[in-house]
């Protein structure tokens, strides 16, 4: 098969994907429901940060999650032991979550009741880049252990993101990392980007995140 | 296009990158050259690893290193201000490397006078560990940050691992990492894996692994 023919074949791929996220978008909107795709390498501290974000959003905000992992339920697991509703896709080998998978887990779902849905990706800074899930917010989680050069390296992940959640700040003196080179690269591949730094183990950052979280989901009414 | 088509195309991939790796496979034992596929996370440290175990193989081993990332040259450029011989491909978008990028990179280069070639894949625990770089050993970087549930959530990219180089044993006392619940869960995935614990901060661990491949590349002359 030659080059172009597999590029056709992928334009295809995201084209058809564009048009089911713009379908879901649609459906949030009218169902008002503020909708966040978080995206980061494996071991971020995604399922954390929504463990720690959960009881801190506004009272009276309905939560609902959807989390996405090659295999197992351990994340859906860990946030309905503590009380947050979840359901969990498995990709069995895919690298991403698509429109498809996200419209698949949100059938029986009463999005009318749900004010803030938030969709954790495959832990992958790439291939989840390319795949529009409808969502109003996409966020990515950078990590201190993951060195300071990863918006350089992964500029697609801090493109279309609105915010960028800073985490494990608590591991900074422990790690060769220079925040202020940091920052400069994600804004450099992203001027309008609002970066948070958070860590699920100090508690630093978390109340400032959910109270613009809860501003954000309470603007949209 | 159906979900079928789909399948089939990617099939028609994976098969014609797995000819060619049997043709780089051919070419390096041909040369006598041992060659690592390192996989990992973003961030996981594998460049640190090359610079710390560069100075302590064998005497007299010659090395070459290819480095995979999606933009940048940093990774090559900070093996080459230490002397190592690196090359860099820059995938511009693409979430792996695959054999044609192998080959085209070692276009000119004299692999007979090359002992061991460390292939450093893109950040990415999930689509590398789909193609096959004609390697003679793969090996999967893990870090103590990145949880000890990765096994479980990624088990491909420990099945066709022969090492498992756990990193960073350094932070071990600042995160919450169960050390045994990791290595039984990377076992699960691949019975055969020998796992060794390093740390580019304290140098835990460099020489023994060191050791280990310098004799896994003399034994193979």
């Amino acid at each position: 098969m030659s080059q172009q023919r597999q590029i056709q074949l992928k334009k295809n791929v995201y084209n058809r994907n564009q048009e089911l996220a713009d379908e879901l978008r649609e459906r949030f909107k009218k169902a008002g429901t503020y909708v966040i795709n978080m995206i980061s390498s494996p071991g971020s501290g995604k399922t954390s940060l929504i463990e720690k974000m959960a009881p801190r959003l506004n009272a009276g905000l309905k939560l609902f999650v959807i989390d996405g992992d090659l295999e197992t339920e351990r994340d859906a697991d860990r946030l309905r032991e503590v009380g947050i509703e979840a359901v969990q896709i498995q990709t069995h080998g895919s690298c991403h979550l698509d429109a498809t998978m996200i419209g698949k887990a949100l059938e029986g779902v009463a999005l009318e009741a749900i004010d803030l849905l938030i969709i954790e990706n495959v832990g992958n800074l790439v291939c989840p880049t390319s795949f529009d899930l409808g969502e109003t917010l996409r966020v990515v989680v950078a990590s201190t252990t993951e060195g300071d050069d990863k918006p350089l390296k992964y500029p697609a992940s801090y493109h279309r993101a609105g915010v960028c959640i800073f985490n494990k700040t608590d591991l900074l003196p422990y790690v060769r990392f220079d925040v202020a080179q940091f920052e400069a690269a994600a804004r450099r591949a992203n001027g309008e980007l609002k970066i948070f730094h958070t860590s699920c183990s100090t508690g630093q950052g978390i109340e400032e995140l959910c109270q613009w979280l809860s501003d954000q989901v309470g603007g949209m009414a």
